[in-house]
């Protein structure tokens, strides 16, 4: 197995003013070509630091891509520190500096003496063109170990890991692909669900290993597969994710990077079909989720946020003697929101929910985190009740969760 | 200067499933405190890769972070590595597992057997309580070195962090207080208000430092300022503050943890005045923005989100000669839209956003960002018209940003 580690260099990474997100994307992308990574570590733009996370890589790993630190400034040492490292002079360019004098005249501006100096390599490593930005990269090699150092801008570094590092990697390396297959969840905890499929997770061929994913309102199983000549192991994740869905196919809504919104928005567009929404307490996160989906124009008609019980009155004649008898929290509520709603924005489906997302309004009878939810279609209007427990936010993400998965189930069935 | 190390466990960080937020915000809240964080390092659930990830930190830090591997199932194993590594029996602990039971019967669940083993714990150790999830922390020490042990799930991590981490910390070293002041900016980039403040940013004293953060939609400018023995050091800063909005006022709408949103929460409440929103590209999302803030349902009745044409004409009254005159995406508009929402809904003030989000709808005319934004209050209607170009997620965000802080300006006006 070809391992690789990544070292990301910068203060800002450390003192949490700018989040990592190089080394999930790089990870993606070697994991795809089947290079596993390792180890992923972030240091301060520090010399000396620098060099033992390198040295420490470099001892458990075969490949080391290093982004950050390339840029004109006194803050970024990185091509010092790797000069040093690889006891080499500096030479000046001419296709590094060709590269600089085509981004300025690009912009119609010529080349500033620090912006020059970025030209300045080390005679040690071999260039590798940033199509996008001034600060070259660089490839070194030692002892048999791959030494890469990249500029830490997302779309620099992506350029310039899709233009030669992938390419020349997959080249030098006799690389085993790995198969992922993510299966999506919704409506059973992460154990439960790991108890329910036990005897499956426990007969899964030793080259398959599964991983649980779990986040508020969702859990993701991921099958990693890989194994030497074998050109059938697609095909043999794919029977396990056959077998699963046999199992819980009841709580699985999706595969690897779907989501529900997603999945909604083209079941919809195939039947032709539309949908309104009439919310309370998720206050309109339901309709925003709907319409992230580009081209959701198409099924997705609108809204009535109705948070003040009188708005629930008058725009979704909702009878004010159910509030009073039922509170507005309650099945019969949610009935009448979804079936109004229909109606009058004339869609096929609608969606409704009700309920307490505190922090204030709970009740002994109805605790905080009780949500009613209502499915309308041609055909019924279907409710569930949720106790979600405290917290506002999680409380307004997992209802919009049930909600929109409701529907899903609704439409497929 | 107390040193920290952060590492975060999964393989989903590793192949680049998941992107480590934790450790961005652990940083940023250590720093706030006065502690530095020397590296971040992410390993696979893997004991022994773990072990040697712990034993390089200790070297380096005095308190080891270590986030993720903590649920209930099989591919966690940070539990039982780190009960290894402290050579330690494991107990039963009755508080976590009363911790366990409640958050099952808020669900009005019963405990599983695997929840229930999340209650036994390493000797060694002292249980922190998680009290949004099941899996407990854990506090250890060796050698004068703290180890402390968290679920990667970022809202359990957090509240563990605030509830007990940071306090206890905060208690044990004697930290230098770092003194920061965060200055919330609208409406102007990054490049020109660091042009508009640039003498003000040179004369700041050496013992102060200022960062630029620039995001969609907002940049924010931070001080840090440091210096042993001066307790006169906040309001030092609080002087520079207050010189700088002297000179950026106009863009300058809030400071340190505050969000338009509940600025515009406390204006409201102060006022006793109320506000609906009618919504087209940005779909519910303003209205979304406003109720996360506990307690809107004060001051926020309600939104129309008309994503169809017929909805904006038959629920919010706009001509449909003025659709076919201007077109959807237009000032008058957006007057219309905002004048009917306030007259129908009864509220104060109200927002209307229309525009093109994309990636479809631009036209030469009217490109793709085209945004138009009205506010009406009891005196009058105030418009804008926004460029904000390509990606629909910004435009989406960017809309409710100017929308929210045009609001803002007009209410304190």
């Amino acid at each position: 197995m070809v391992l690789a580690e990544i070292i990301t260099i910068g203060d800002e990474l450390l003192i949490g003013q700018v989040v990592d997100t190089n080394s999930a994307w790089m990870g993606k992308r070697l994991n795809e070509i089947g290079i596993k990574v390792k180890q992923i570590t972030s240091v301060s733009d520090d010399s000396a630091h620098i060099i033992s996370a390198l040295n420490e890589a470099i001892s458990r790993a075969d490949i080391i891509l290093i982004t950050g630190g390339l840029g004109p400034t006194k803050d970024d040492i990185t091509k010092k520190t790797l000069a040093e490292y690889f006891k080499s002079e500096m030479y000046f360019d001419e296709d590094s500096y060709k590269n600089i004098e085509r981004l300025f005249s690009e912009r119609g501006k010529g080349v500033s003496e620090i912006n020059r100096l970025q030209a300045m390599l080390p005679v040690a490593c071999r260039p590798l063109k940033n199509s996008r930005g001034t600060a070259a990269g660089m490839h070194f090699e030692k002892d048999g170990k791959i030494i890469i150092s990249m500029p830490g801008v997302p779309y620099e570094m992506q350029s310039m890991m899709e233009d030669s590092v992938l390419p020349e990697l997959k080249n030098k390396f006799n690389l085993l692909p790995i198969i992922h297959k993510t299966i999506l969840t919704h409506g059973i905890g992460e154990s439960d669900l790991s108890e329910l499929i036990s005897s499956w997770e426990d007969s899964l061929p030793a080259k398959m290993k599964l991983a649980y994913l779990p986040s508020p309102g969702l859990v993701r199983l991921r099958i990693t597969a890989m194994e030497a000549g074998n050109s059938n192991l697609e095909k043999e994740v794919e029977s396990e994710a056959e077998k699963l869905k046999s199992i819980a196919g009841k709580y699985i809504f999706g595969y690897d990077e779907e989501s529900i919104e997603n999945i909604i928005g083209n079941l919809l567009v195939n039947k032709n079909a539309t949908i309104s929404t009439a919310e309370s307490c998720t206050g309109g996160f339901i309709a925003h989720r709907l319409t992230t989906i580009p081209g959701s124009s198409r099924y997705y008609t609108g809204s009535v946020v109705a948070y003040d019980n009188r708005i629930k009155e008058e725009f979704l004649n909702v009878d004010p003697s159910a509030i009073e008898k039922f509170g507005a929290v309650s099945k019969e509520v949610a009935v009448m929101m979804a079936e109004s709603v229909r109606k009058k924005f004339k869609t096929d489906y609608s969606i409704a929910a009700t309920g307490i997302a505190g922090p204030d309004g709970g009740s002994e009878q109805k605790p905080l985190g009780t949500v009613w939810i209502a499915i309308s279609s041609p055909d019924k209007t279907i409710t569930r009740q949720l106790s979600l427990g405290k917290g506002r936010d999680r409380v307004i993400f997992e209802t919009s969760q049930y909600a929109l998965n409701l529907l899903r189930t609704l439409i497929v069935s």
